[in-house]
């Protein structure tokens, strides 16, 4: 980075504690490649029996990293992870699935697991080779002393990191069965983020035994009201990718789980949504040269879809964005933007509301609008955006929360100078 | 506005001399409504049997001036036009579409012609009333001075001007039958600037006979390959217009016109096209804060719209907007970009030159890659991006190009502070 990049605004104090998850080991290492002084190599290992689910980048350029790893999750099994950060091997062609594919093969020797459950990562520069050899070293230099469980969480969030001003992990103890399991999150993420999902590499670990199958259900489920719902600049990445680990080390009694519905699932269920909500959250709020971040909500759409889609059309709206930074209550942009969206909006139901205060009813301004409790609300850190499209003739019960960045002068800093 | 606006740097030097159009009449003048020392309000009176052409925003909020031109185009004739700049009138609900109604009413009452064959158009802020009176004074002021053929389109231009920072006009004269036809227009637009429509009202006018509905398929065709093909900001107005007014003074010889196919309308076809990315070009030159100009050529994709949606997606994206922005030749950030376009694109035979130079081949950098003579490109004025995307296996024929601004503190100064 030749470029100073101001921390964002929302960076907490003080970061979450993590506890272990058991069956979960964790090391970081630096390797030279790219980033001085620092850990750019996250190395994971797993219990035997460690469920996985995952998503992944909707782009039709996705890096070899994303090939591999979305071809290994078939298997529904982990043994190893391994991430680097600094050059996402995307667009690399054919020495790219070889890079990806020599780490995934010393990752399954070193640590004694089949080659279909080496799951690997990528974050960085697009169309640079990555050469393996420096990620194998640091594999080789951790992996002879990583216990069966442990590690330093926040250390493995930092490795992984690129433009991001602040670690960000989240950790959540829910009830399982007989159990306590833990849930622990990293993830990185910064820029070219839009969902489908949000660019950003998302790891979340828990000792819960599930299998592959509703695991993956469950992540899908979660995901689509987290990460896919976040947006920063409305760049999709290469190289996106979300995994759920589960180690299996804490066993439910009964029958095997076959349904999301299974009601001994229902804390972790709440559990797995609420700390991907708290990620998702954490990766807007450190986007690019982020001021203000904003809570939309949209309710009246077509379906939940419609609503996350008009929602994402708010919140990458340059227009809605920059008036956000500017701390102008400039909501014709708002219309504008739920306007373009394409869904099914009606514009003489549309009622716009700014954080909290009525702003437009039955498509045009409140009678007797008063702007100064408005821009109040918009000289805060969080602007919270609220909007009725009346779709179906005001019968529409679709509705979705999205979280989206604003758009400021670090942003241009940020990105007209970084190499990304 | 409360933002000093630099000058785009592509302002032109020199304006050209447009020519009067027979059976064309226009004049201008200052309300007061909103911007203070300027003129803000265009009216255009036309012969008898004009006929008249339309394309519009296809924003679900559209604002009630385009909802009364909509409609007024299904009658295909022209008398008067009345454009106002400062207040959009959209989201005004009813009080709105009584506006746009009453200004239509005095306009078909002072130049004697059907309700039906008045349009009118609006471009400002959005969700504010817009009082019809001043625009009815100023058409009584200047309506009995106006002669059945002459006006300043220069000063018609500048009024109906927003955060333009430079006067757009173009002018074509071709040949049409036994006659020379001339070709006038003039297009307002820097900001809210996306495609289907770009954000801008854009009017055109010929002495050329021609009737409506070959009209309209000559206006559709061209404005695909032109007003179509140009983003600014992603942002789609509530108020995009374009009318093509074709006043009928110089008519053909033989049948009457039925097809745009007509061997008779060949020049004009052409002139018409020409003229029309004349003025696209020019509007995306005149992008809020812009600093370069990409023309952005797609080839190989699915079709041409598909080649057209991945060329917005380039010129669209945050990341190349800034990359363009900062001189940087980082190409990864086209390969994410046609990525993230949802279009049939091979990314393993993906090619990318800039500036003529050969980028990526196959997938990947081309061998021994330099980037000396590409970034000597990027730190010219003119930017320009080819992607070939190999779609059907290498065997689409697909292609269009797309022009598009960069992205700069500038339309952050710009759109932070000024109401729009």
């Amino acid at each position: 980075m030749s470029v100073e990049t101001a921390t964002s605004p929302f960076a907490p104090k003080r970061l979450a504690k993590l506890p272990p998850v058991e069956g979960v080991s964790l090391a970081s290492y630096a390797t030279g490649s790219r980033y001085m002084g620092r850990d750019d190599l996250l190395v994971a290992k797993f219990a035997a029996g460690t469920s996985v689910a995952g998503v992944f980048t909707t782009s039709k350029m996705p890096s070899a990293a994303v090939d591999l790893s979305r071809a290994h999750l078939q298997s529904g099994k982990a043994g190893a992870l391994v991430v680097n950060a600094g050059i996402a091997n995307a667009f690399t062609g054919k020495a790219g699935a070889r890079a990806a594919m020599q780490t995934a093969r010393a990752a399954a020797k070193a640590f004694d697991c089949p080659l279909e459950q080496v799951f690997v990562a990528s974050t960085g520069v697009i169309g640079e080779d990555l050469d393996a050899k420096p990620l194998i070293a640091g594999l080789h230099a951790v992996a002879p002393e990583m216990p069966a469980t442990g590690g330093d969480y926040i250390g493995a969030a930092r490795a992984i990191g690129t433009t991001d001003t602040f670690v960000k992990v989240a950790t959540r103890t829910v009830t399982f069965g007989k159990h306590k399991v833990v849930l622990n999150a990293i993830v990185k993420g910064s820029g070219m983020i839009a969902p489908d999902m949000a660019t950003l590499l998302a790891f979340v670990f828990t000792d819960a035994a599930i299998p592959a199958g509703v695991l993956q259900k469950l992540l899908s489920e979660s995901n689509d009201v987290s990460l896919n719902a976040i947006t920063v600049d409305s760049d999709t990445s290469t190289s996106d990718t979300c995994l759920l680990f589960a180690s299996g080390c804490k066993k439910l009694d009964g029958p095997a789980l076959r349904s999301v519905q299974d009601k001994r699932l229902k804390a972790f269920r709440t559990g797995l949504r609420d700390i991907m909500q708290d990620i998702a959250q954490q990766t807007a709020s450190d986007g690019e040269g982020v001021s203000k971040l904003m809570t939309i909500d949209v309710s009246g759409a077509e379906d939940d879809a419609a609503a996350r889609r008009i929602g994402l059309a708010i919140g990458n709206s340059p227009l809605v964005k920059t008036a956000v930074a500017g701390q102008d209550a400039n909501w014709g942009r708002i219309v504008m933007a739920v306007g373009k969206s394409g869904e099914w909006v009606e514009r003489d139901r549309l009622a716009i509301d700014i954080g909290g205060h009525k702003v437009a009813r039955a498509g045009r301004a409140v009678a007797h609008y008063k702007e100064a409790p408005v821009a109040r609300h918009m000289r805060g850190k969080q602007i919270h955006i609220s909007v009725n499209v009346g779709a179906k003739a005001g019968k529409g019960r679709g509705k979705a929360r999205v979280w989206a960045s604003d758009l400021t002068h670090g942003y241009i800093s940020i990105n007209a100078d970084y190499r990304s």
